[in-house]
Order: structure tokens, then sequence, then C-alpha cells
């Protein structure tokens, strides 16, 4: 299943990055990791996923808001 | 690394535990899955572990909170 991981590289986002995606299995889960802070152009995406903070995972349909590190509004 | 899933059986709880679990590599976590509502005798451990809303996700020593269900308050 597509599984898209969005963080802007602040400490709340990597550690929830390093200790949520080492869990998958990536043999069930196609895993891609986007930094919105060096591609922004991939914001329009994540709002449309339903992103409104990140880091955020969307899991197929799901969209999952982890802990809080920045609104993605301030990412713009 | 010992895994612990939280919830309360609400919506919101359900749809992120599918999620999630499901795409967790459970060669690599221990997983369990907690409902507090039904096990408030756990209330206090995952208090400790930082949780402070369900559903939430304690990784080894990295707690997550996913989106928002319940305070844990509310549970009580």
């Amino acid at each position: 299943m597509k599984t898209t991981f969005y963080h802007a590289g602040c400490p709340v986002c990597v550690s929830a990055e390093q200790s949520l995606t080492n869990s998958l299995d990536l043999n069930k889960v196609e895993l891609e990791i986007v930094h919105l802070g060096e591609q922004p152009g991939r914001i329009d995406e994540a709002e449309k996923a339903g992103v409104t903070s990140v880091p955020a995972i969307v899991i197929g349909n799901d969209t999952l808001h982890l802990n809080f590190g920045a609104n993605i509004s301030d990412l713009k």
C-alpha cells in the first residue's frame, strides 16, 4: 500500500520518523518520505490528502497526524 | 521492540489502529493492543509513557499521538 511520511525536518518530525518508519513492514507498504521544507511543491498534494500538520503519515486513504511539529500553513 | 497501541474504541481509534498496525513489521516489533476503556488499570502505565490522548502508539521510548480521539483524562 502506498504510504507517504510528510515531515519538515523539525525535531518532533525526525524522532517520529525514526521510530515509526523503522517499524513498518516494507513488504506491505511502499514507503516514501517527503521533506516539505525541501519539496514545497508537494504541499498541495499533502493538503489534498488531509494533512494539516507535520509529521504526518498517509497510509492508503488514512491520514494520521503524529504528535505536532508544525502547521502545514507555516511551511508555505 | 516493545510496541503498545493504546485506544478507547472510538471511531478515530479504530481507523488508526487498522491502518497503522496492519503496516507494522511484526518481526521487528512486539505489538500489544490495549483498550483503555476495557482495561482502565492500564491507564496509569500509559500516562507514565507520556500518553495524553488516544489513539497513541508507544514504540520503545517514543510516544506518538495519532490524530485525536479522546483525552486520557476522560477515560478515568
